[in-house]
Parts: structure tokens; sequence; C-alpha cells
């Protein structure tokens, strides 16, 4: 059984969180979406892994792109989706398949948009940058991603969202020297000198800088420990993965030089890095928009592909019905009244 | 090609010491010590498992019960064996392979011991006690077990050890909440929370009681660490396994309550639970095998299945040619005099 495009954008967002898409098993997904584009005269849809790209090619004088993710983080006992009241709960109804739902509603309902849209459905987003299906795309094919403007459908509320932080993701590595636990003076504890790098997480207090008007709100968190041998030898290693959040007044390798700093003395390797963005809402393009949808714009806090964008000279917004401070919660919900609202925003958008 | 057990019982240690047997794999070398024993008409061998038993049965009016395991700690590249000097290197080396081939070369070269032995070649010495040889045997059929005293060939070198500490392995769990790692305040992030497991560790003084007239030394260590969900998401969980290690003026049960106050406000798990033994050397048997083998007691840190053979009724000290403090490292080695001194002693002893 198919996805109906045509009926209520909420239950087309139940039916798409109820197929588990964590990074990395997009694919029924992805198949389920092209399945329901496919047959729309108006779109020229193509597949590349588990990514869907769907153009209309009207001759607009205008072209906008519309992009959205597929995957989620891991299902934490929240699948199956369920109503309660005017919220929609489950694991991807914020980040960001209600976006998806909206797109796809649009996708179909509106064959004749007033201005080109390519819409973007794209794998692994929630993982290491290496492997997004947008990051790809704009390597392979950078043409697909180009436009006179973008938006990302990430969880913002239903109110614009401009610039992002960038990410930078080290491994700090506590180094020791095994011996039998029994004689533990022999060694040396790895797990115990990664106190040290605990201590520094523990005591840091976050920036909060404000750029082009919008505050931001910095970040530095273990994501990852692992450290250990056997159960009778102490550990000659342990490795801390640290997150950190920056602000876009910080380049990625001011993010990179400041996190050397702090965990001077300790082997630190980049994992995974992402620039911030900008907020770029000065831009005509952007400006256009935000008269359109209306409200006052926010900074965004988590990073999003709006600086792929930005970085491709597109300039970008986010703009969805997920609720951020939501996203990745085992809660995870979305209003159902912001997915109409965002639907009925786009829609007079594309169609004023 | 088949172990020689009438050569130089360094070489034959350096041959078994090559035939890697990291816990749980140990199915190559009790192959090899099944092989080279069961033509011995003066022996009884039997296989069960991974282990491997002989006995003479020659009526003596005692039986001694030599023991040794036949597993290892983690290859840390430090396989194949070299000699350097006086000194054989690799992995297994001191823990406790010469003891094994001490032991082998005993069985097959004195068929005719003054007292009746039962040779103990067993598995899973050096992971959870629930897979260790010995325990099995203990239980299914703990008359294999019965001497009237038995030298554990564990690394001494070559003095006479009495007693064992305990060993309790516990996991302590520090709780956090998840949360986007963009918004990492809206969670609570359980790798910083296990800082203060951390931090009760690197506070941590070791105790070093007299028991029976020998010091033992205490230790309280991090084993292994875990925790993280994804790389941009507030870990929820973060579990410590701490090994402590407790000398036999403790009961089990005090330890464990010790660790349980020492880490009040975590959930805290037992995962692997042995008792100490005391030194036990007033005993008559263990004392006519202390005036055979000459040299001044002292006391055993590490544990070993000399505390199960106490749990049986059986007198047993320690006894081995490795160097205890290189137990478990990466440049472990053994002393060949050591080697050679042991099966000269033990020798001595079973044809007195």
């Amino acid at each position: 059984m198919g996805l109906d495009l045509w009926g209520d954008v909420a239950e087309l967002t139940a039916a798409i969180v109820d197929i588990e898409s964590v990074s990395g098993h997009e694919q029924a997904l992805a198949e389920a979406v092209e399945e329901a584009l496919r047959p729309l005269p108006h779109l020229t849809v193509e597949r590349d892994g588990d990514t869907v790209i769907a153009r209309t090619a009207l001759g607009r004088a205008e072209r906008v792109v519309i992009a959205g993710h597929l995957d989620t983080v891991p299902v934490n006992d929240n699948l199956p989706s369920r109503v309660e009241g005017d919220r929609l709960y489950g694991c991807g109804t914020t980040d960001m398949k209600s976006g998806v739902a909206v797109m796809l509603k649009l996708a179909a309902t509106v064959p004749e948009p007033t201005r080109d849209v390519t819409y973007l459905f794209y794998e692994c987003e929630e993982v290491e940058a290496v492997r997004n299906g947008l990051l790809r795309l704009a390597e392979a094919r950078p043409e697909l991603l180009h436009g006179d403007f973008a938006v990302l459908m990430e969880p913002t509320h239903a109110v614009i969202e401009g610039g992002c932080q960038g990410t930078l993701r080290v491994e700090v590595t506590a180094p020791g020297e095994r011996a039998h636990s029994a004689r533990a003076w022999m060694g040396s504890n790895a797990i115990h000198k990664a106190g040290e790098i605990l201590d520094v997480l523990r005591a840091y207090e976050p920036r909060k800088p404000v750029v082009d008007g919008l505050e931001y709100h910095e970040g530095l968190n273990a994501v990852f420990v692992r450290g250990g041998v056997a159960g009778n030898v102490i550990p000659d290693e342990c490795v801390v993965t640290v997150n950190h959040r920056f602000a876009p007044d910080k380049s990625l390798a001011e993010a990179e030089s400041y996190l050397r700093g702090l965990f001077a003395g300790f082997e630190v390797t980049v994992v995974d890095a992402s620039d911030a963005a900008r907020p770029g809402l000065t831009h005509p393009a952007a400006e256009a928009f935000v008269a359109a949808v209306g409200g006052t714009p926010r900074a965004k806090l988590g990073w999003t592909d709006v600086a792929r964008f930005s970085a491709l000279g597109v300039p970008a917004v986010n703009y969805g019905p997920g609720d951020p401070p939501l996203a990745h919660t085992k809660d995870e919900y979305v209003e159902i009244p912001r997915i109409h609202e965002c639907e009925e925003r786009l829609r007079a958008w594309l169609t004023e």
C-alpha cells in the first residue's frame, strides 16, 4: 500500500514515521517516496542511492530548492507513532518527517508552482558528514542543488531560522599502560586518566554570541566513551568522542584550535567537521521568503545542511513544523497544527 | 609435530607459548597437551571441554594436585616468543605457560612419584569466573580436585605464595537523558555524570592489611567504560566496569558492601565475584611442601584458583616460575633459570 499524497498531511506524517528509517536504513522509505512521486506527470524523478530528487521544469524565472532528510536517530522505544490530542508522537516526527510530509504533499498538489521547485529527499543526515546524501550530490552533481534560494525543512516550530551552528567531532585519547589489575600500580589506568578529559567537559561554560542580530548557544559534550581490554587488565587506552557545537562567528579552523587548546596534552583526532553558516537573511531572495511566510527569524542552533547550500552560494534558511528541543528525545512529537501551518504558508509562497 | 616433553623445559615453554590460546580459544593447545600425554602408560588422561586431566594411580598414601591454566590475556603484539639472554619473552610466558611446561615435563618424566599426582590443565582462568574450567570441574566432578594438598603454578617467581586476594567486578551505571547535542541543556549527559565515578577511583588509596603474617595490597580500578548513542545525541547511559581486589581478611559480602557504599547513588551490578583465600600455610600438608621447596613464603596479590581448592577444603599454595608483576604486560617474559629451578624443586618433592 503506497503513500497517499492527497490526504491530510498529518496522516501522511504518521505513515512515513511508521516506515522506520534509522540512518543507513532508509531504503524502504526512499522506495515509498520514489514510488509515490514517480507517477506524477509534472515531476522529473531521479533516485541516487537512497536519495530521491523530484523537479518541475516549467521555465519559471526562479528556481527554489526544498530539502529534507529521510533518516532518523536510533529508535528509542518510540515507534510506532501515536496521536494524543494535537500531538503526533514518535521517532522522527519532529526531526524531520513532518517536514518531509509537507514536501511530499506540496510536490503532488502544486503541479504548477510560480517558481520552479527542486524537492530533495536525502539520506544519512544524522551521522558523520561523509555519509550525507546531500554532500554526495553537492560533490557529484552540484547542479541539482542550484537555485535562487533554498528552504530546509528541519524543525523550527514554523519559525524561520537563519544560519546554523557548526559541528566538530573529535576523539580525545587518554593513554595508559597495561598491567594485571591485581597489581595496578605496575601500570597506568587510561580510564582514570580520561577523568581529566571529563573534568574539562564538566567545567565548560557555553558561549552565547550574537551574530547578524541572532543569538547562538554553543556546546561541548562527550557523545561516546570507550576503553578496556579485559576484565582483569589495567586499560592502556580510553577514547572520549567530544562534539563541539560552535556559532557562525567562528571558523572550523578556529573551533578546532580551541579544542586542541582545551585538551592540550592529549591526542586529539578530528573525526567529523562541518562549518557553521551565518544567518544570511540580508540576501534579497531570503528577504522575499521572510516577507511571504511572516514571523520574526531567530538563530538556528543545530547544524543543518543550510551550510552546504551556503558553501555553494545558495542562500538558505531552515523552516519546518518540528520543535527543535524535542529532536532526538525519547518523547519526540510534533504539534499537528504546525504541520498544517507550514503546508499552508509554503503553498501560498509557491502559488502567490 | 607434537610437543617434546623430554627435552629442555624452556624450549617446551616456548613451544606452548607459540600455540596462541587467548581465553575461549584454548582448543589447539588443549589438543596438543592431550596428544602429548595420552600415550604415557602411567597416566590416565581425560578431556573435558578444553580442560585436560592426567592422573597417576599408584596407590600412594597421599595425592597431590598440580594445576595450571592454558589460557592467556589478549595478545598485545607480543607473539611469537623470543629468547634474549636468560629471558623468554612473549604473551603467556610468565602467566603461566612456563608453569604449564614444568607440569608437562614432570608428568612425562616422573612415572613413579612418591605421592599420587593429579595434573590439571584448564581453560578460561583469565575471564569471568563462570567460564573457568576448574570451576566447572569443581561443580560437576569435585572428586578430580580432591587431594591432600594442591600447588597452583601461577607466577610467583619461584617463591611460595600463600592465599590470594579476592576479586569483585561490578558495573556502575551513570544515568542521563537523551537530547540533540546541539541543545545539550535539554538533556543530561551520562558520560559527564560518570566523571563522578572516575573521581572516586582517582581518589582511592589502597589498604595493605597483614593477614596470617603476610602483607596484602588491595586495588580499585576501572577496567572498561562504555557509553554513547550516536554522534549527535547526548548519551543517556554510561557504564564503568570496576574491578576491586580485596585482601583475605574481607569476605565477598563485605567487599560488595564496600563498593555499594563508595558508589552510593549509582546503580551497581555485580558481574563477577571470587572469594579471597587466607594463606593457609599453617596446615600440616602445606608445611611439608614449604620444608621441601624452601624459601620464605609471601602473600599472593592476584586472585588464583587457590580459592577454589580452599573452598573444597584442600590446602593449596601458588608456586611457579613466572614473575607476577610482568603478568599481562606487553613486555611479559619469564627468567629461564626460574623454570629450571621450579622443575628441579618439584621433581625433588615428587621423588623424595
